[in-house]
């Protein structure tokens, strides 16, 4: 049917569902008529960059204006700023799993509300960049843990599920055919790594706390290049996760900082 | 000596250090001039909040002018906002481990650099509450996982370390002490419980994933209270872990919404 899938026996008897963080709700706001023509979502980390995207978007789209106005449409929080231009709705995540997981509980049940169908939802992120030059871009083909294993342990009540990670591979093809046409960055498929710390978690010697030695570092780093990882940021296992459990054709492309 | 600890031997041999997620540095600022005076540093999730709250302590403190014009410290990043109100600095860290983690790396360096000595830091976030009046205030005396355990595993390249989450219980006295002479709403200590997750993680039965049944969760909240928990958040465990490994005074209290 081309729909999310909610899988949440509850939700369709509630009398009222509030999406808190993004300050929106379905006795508040009419979301099929806001967001029932969405085809395609971005998100990012950063409010300003997905401000910025969207007027580019706007401005790539050729509609109306000069896209330099557009309302941040949950401008009721500050938790996450979301924009939109035609079809493509433009999302902040702020940085790290928890952060990207509340966001995406609340987008993926906006979107069965707003009976939205075909949805494509990109994470199109920064990242740090394993072997590859600054300003690349790195499709993912497959979001890994810090051991290099597909999978993203998520902690339900007190126990912990491992949900897959695979990401949409004709989709990934698909951004790499076009990128083609776009001769400035270099662009590549590979994995992944996704870590729960920016400092320690990602090999950074330059955090307030730093126990290993910058030998200890690039051993990691190599086994992970070995493994297939061309770069590491904080939220691609969650957001495939979330995404391949409810439908949504998603991919990330990160690019290099 | 009153300073903070910095546990890394590659910092001071730095030439230069960038708090890149603060837009701040080593080169770039003038840190001591900027923050050697600092004495109280308080955090939570929300920008605009933590805005509110130096405003607040703007008036409190009984500085000159009405404070409503503070400026954004972190104005090149959108990644946290910063505030200052006489020796008093608050600032956001987002939702979540991972985020707090990036602005308290940075935070203890700034410090570290800025020579502050005898500094406190209180978190002053939100929280569910588990068995207590909406509007209460929770002092944590210990930060605990969603086992219950007072623990923080952080991943290290791809060791599993776990550091001890232990708040400053002088801290939560006094703190419970000065709750005494207002006398709006209740404050109470207890453990604080940080989990990855808001909808599953928490028990929640409104997220777009919801695996388990209303009894189910009521009985690990059930059995999270009998384990002396009285609120629920996303930050406490990694703050209090942090904080205690660099030698600031720590303490969490959130109040329930």
């Amino acid at each position: 049917s081309g729909l999310v899938h909610i899988k949440n026996p509850y939700l369709d008897s509630m009398e009222e569902d509030v999406l808190y963080h993004l300050d929106l709700g379905t006795k508040t706001h009419n979301l099929p008529a806001m967001f029932g023509d969405i085809k395609f979502v971005c998100v990012g980390g950063s409010p300003n960059r997905m401000r910025a995207f969207a007027q580019f978007m706007h401005k790539e789209l050729g509609l109306m204006g000069d896209g330099e106005d557009l309302a941040d449409i949950c401008a009721g929080t500050d938790r996450y700023a979301m924009y939109r231009a035609g079809p493509v709705l433009s999302i902040s995540h702020g940085m790290g799993i928890p952060s990207i997981s509340i966001m995406l509980h609340e987008l993926i049940k906006l979107l069965h509300h707003a009976k939205c169908r075909d949805v494509t939802i990109i994470r199109i992120g920064t990242s740090g960049g394993l072997g590859i030059e600054a300003g690349s871009v790195v499709i993912t083909d497959m979001a890994v843990d810090s051991s290099f294993k597909p999978r993203f342990e998520q902690v339900v009540l007190d126990d912990v599920v491992v949900r897959s990670t695979e990401l949409d591979e004709d989709l990934a093809e698909e951004l790499l055919a076009c990128s083609k046409e776009i001769p400035d960055f270099r662009t590549l498929i590979g994995h992944t790594m996704c870590t729960y710390d920016f400092y320690e978690g990602q090999g950074r010697l330059d955090g307030a706390l730093c126990s290993f030695s910058s030998e200890k570092k690039l051993e990691y780093l190599k086994r992970a290049y070995d493994a297939g990882v061309r770069n590491i940021e904080m939220e691609s296992t969650a957001f495939a996760a979330l995404c391949g459990l409810c439908g949504l054709k998603g991919e990330s492309s990160c690019s290099r900082l």
